[in-house]
């Protein structure tokens, strides 16, 4: 078994090598290479803690396995931070465990790869400024991600408590963007392209505040009753996600579906957009993609960290 | 994270350990004290393999974790057996993992302990003859682990393919025990205690075959439609098994159930009867263990491991 130490990921994995990753998994989803397996989500009763495992086959990169681990809330006594999780991959051909990997960055990496797919393949033409929604830990991998494939202008801003936002101020910098602050109407009137992540329990970005061609993001909501956007907003959207499934029980679009207001039918995957057996935009005044995150993407991002260690030899070799 | 190699298991893992953490863990399920999570079970559709998921969770034990891993058919080719797993430990005040340690040695072991966890609280009292069906590799842990429970004088055996009859013989021999091939009638008259531990998908033991005080461990059936026994059989047994909700969905009592024979609250947890808080056999003259696999008896076994391998400086330390 190989083992990569969650200290080695930051060395190793590059935004590139995570985008690359994600995206041919989602090309897989949507070709029926790939799929996940049920979620296993439990609150344990015990410190708060949720525990899970995503799982997942990729046929076509034969990567099969697992992310274990959960959320939590109280792991600020022990001085980790609340998200923790590990990957283990398992050699196809015969059952056995090949690798066990430091889930944690990982995770943030993939889920920023995530709207960055939906951003290259679903921007508006000429969209030249980039909305945030959210200016915690994750705001920063989303908004290097979505600049690594789109040529953005301006980032504007908006979190519920403002004095966070020198996070997305100086990540901006970090990429040589100027960054404003602004409230969510000028943000959704202003933006070509809005991220939101946050853990919001009720919609902040409403139907009224967006305005002209617009794809939104919306990577906040991965449980029941979590909710970033407007039903009203999501009715009048061309509907992307990263798995149909996933995006109508706990996503984004559950509440739309709850609602009637849209179809299951009328979600794509964004795989099919990648394939090219889904034309993307077309001539839709606003995109949204609905990113939940799947067991398939943190394999897939493991499987890439795992290879890049082999060559440099940050690859721990253990009997098992 | 500490890593024990499937070779260094069997040096380590005895069957009393193995024994107590199962009946620890059945005691704690029985207390409502320790759960299993829902089992994930996938034909991925490569090489006919079955590849999930058993995780728990055990509060009294604070052990927290999942096995992973499956059936290869074709492993052979590998110069692999067909079963593969691997058993992940988790901190349960955390959610860091802990350990990754070799399952396939544990997997027999604790099968082979549920049974006797069940033979030593239900055999009737003073049996003598054990009767095991079923001569595969399984078959000589389950022996060696009854016998270490109960003292008996004699085996008598029966398989469908006669000439695997010298498993039973050869560990019966290292017992100290005789032992001589049956048919099934006179296996059903003869023996005290049984054990069913074959992969039949018809039943094996009929209702006419077993005759006077007898406890009867069926452990072969872990899937839709597999059946070692007559369902009429089991509707005048008193019921016992590792987990209600597993029994009637794919252990022995499957069937009985979907024929209307007897009812889910008449089934008892073998916890309840370690416990004391379930009398166990009372003026039944039969009982019968459906013995299914639960995920929580692979965390007891495989922290029970780690410990032993930690105090004999076997388990390998490496950074996660």
């Amino acid at each position: 078994m190989l083992v990569v130490a969650e200290k080695e990921i930051g060395g190793l994995m590059t935004p590139e090598a995570a985008y690359d990753a994600v995206e041919a998994v989602f090309a897989a989803m949507a070709a029926d290479r790939a799929y996940n397996f049920p979620v296993v989500r439990e609150a344990i009763g015990h410190d708060d803690a949720l525990y899970g495992f995503k799982g997942g086959f990729d046929g076509a990169a034969l990567t099969l396995g697992l992310k274990a681990g959960g959320y939590w809330p109280q792991n600020q006594k022990h001085g980790l931070i609340n998200h923790q999780s590990t990957v283990f991959l398992f050699d196809a051909d015969t059952g056995r465990v090949a690798a066990a990997v430091g889930g944690n960055l990982l995770t943030a990496l993939r889920t920023a790869a995530a709207s960055a797919v939906s951003i290259k393949y679903l921007a508006p033409k000429g969209a030249k400024v980039l909305g945030m929604i959210g200016a915690g830990h994750q705001s920063a991998f989303q908004m290097r991600a979505a600049a690594r494939v789109h040529d953005f202008e301006k980032v504007i801003g908006w979190n519920p408590h403002p004095e966070m936002l020198t996070r997305l101020a100086d990540t901006a910098a970090e990429l040589g963007l100027p960054f404003e602050a602004v409230d969510l109407p000028r943000l959704g009137a202003e933006a070509d392209v809005i991220i939101s992540i946050t853990s919001a329990f009720s919609p902040l970005l409403m139907d009224g505040h967006v305005q002209g061609p617009t794809h939104i993001a919306a990577m906040g909501t991965d449980t029941k009753g979590k909710q970033e956007l407007d039903p009203a907003l999501v009715a009048r959207a061309g509907l992307f996600t990263d798995e149909v499934a996933q995006s109508v029980a706990i996503g984004e679009f559950q509440h739309a579906i709850a609602a009637g207001l849209i179809a299951e039918e009328a979600i794509t995957q964004i795989g099919a957009v990648v394939n090219g057996s889904h034309p993307g935009r077309g001539d839709a005044e606003l995109t949204i993609f609905d990113g939940t995150g799947v067991g398939l993407q943190d394999l897939a991002v493991a499987r890439a960290v795992v290879k890049l260690a082999q060559e440099k030899g940050l690859a721990q070799k253990v009997e098992i």
